[in-house]
């Protein structure tokens, strides 16, 4: 286990150090969460045919949903990326029309010989003891060999929100709102995490 | 109202065709979701001092998200986003360390000189008969005419996930998870929209 990347490694066709620059231009800086969910986006479209519409079920907020926006058309604002938070570092890329699917996710039983990606996971040390550099290295090295991967049918209908189907404008806050949500927006029934008219905030306009 | 942008407008610091591009890159199409996320990020910017450290609250999946990960560092992935869904057409941009913020959101009180707008926000008319350059031009004229801006104090405790203090490996199904989920990870309690085992899915590999 060195402490160089893995020269000849791609990830959804591009170099390693492409894809390290777009993630650092994207996500802010070259995490080692944003390594890992590109081994896991590559792993997955080698288990999928070529030029399928497929969306993404996420089970993490963390990292992945980046790499996932970066390496696939799908984003969470254009509905693509399904964001259903099981706290696993996982993701199901699946067939738009059927649901046919795989599923990536992180082996722990396979982490016995990288013990700097089980410490990173298990958030067994303090992130300023994390010698980021080798334990990029061993992700990039360890690479297929600590992923699972396995067939999966999506229950699209699980997916699928109902909740937008109309809306109304909201006789408390007067804003656009999905009727489903009832009298009133879930924002004016103590849903929101903010409390309006803070002294000072607004600065000019 | 013509059916020409606005050529003069800038959305956060991007010329309007800057923008376009950026969008259809990331976002697939130049959704009219998207140029209105676009006049929101914008303006909630200009009633916030320079130089802040900010994050963001996002009240929707629809379109708007993608506008923040566009014109802002915020991602899902790097925590910056933190998507509420209320279903309102709005974000909060507040600071870091305090939560001082602003709210910017869709006035629908003042939609009435904007019948396209109102009919795409209220999906009045279905999706085919849109006509999507009239609503892009009608847009771009009603810019911050049609937003709403409020001083908000957002409550960082209330964004802060304490779920992932701690992780353990899931005796279900081997793979690692918040502890405080419980005995087992959520997806081994029912919560994974996907069954396992599909017929014929993966393909290679």
């Amino acid at each position: 286990m060195g402490t160089e990347p893995a020269p000849s490694i791609t990830i959804c066709g591009l170099t390693y150090e492409e894809y390290a620059s777009a993630v650092r231009a994207f996500h802010g800086h070259l995490a080692p969460g944003m390594v890992l969910g590109g081994l896991l986006v590559d792993l997955a479209y080698r288990h999928r045919p070529p030029g399928e519409l497929l969306d993404v079920v996420c089970e993490t907020r963390t990292c992945l949903p980046d790499a996932v926006q970066l390496l696939t058309p799908c984003t969470l604002g254009n509905g693509g990326l399904h964001l259903v938070d099981l706290g696993r570092f996982a993701l199901t890329l699946f067939a738009k029309d059927t649901g046919a699917g795989v599923r990536v996710a992180v082996e722990a039983g396979a982490l016995g010989p990288w013990p700097e990606i089980a410490a990173f996971l298990f958030k067994q040390a303090p992130k300023h003891a994390q010698d980021t550099a080798a334990l990029l290295a061993a992700l990039l090295q360890a690479g297929d060999d600590i992923l699972r991967v396995e067939p999966v049918e999506v229950d699209l209908a699980r997916l699928a929100s109902r909740r937008r189907a109309a809306f109304a404008v909201c006789p408390r806050c007067g804003e656009g709102y999905p009727e489903a949500d009832g009298e009133a927006c879930l924002g004016c029934r103590g849903e929101a995490p903010y409390t309006v008219g803070g002294a000072g905030s607004v600065e000019n306009g």
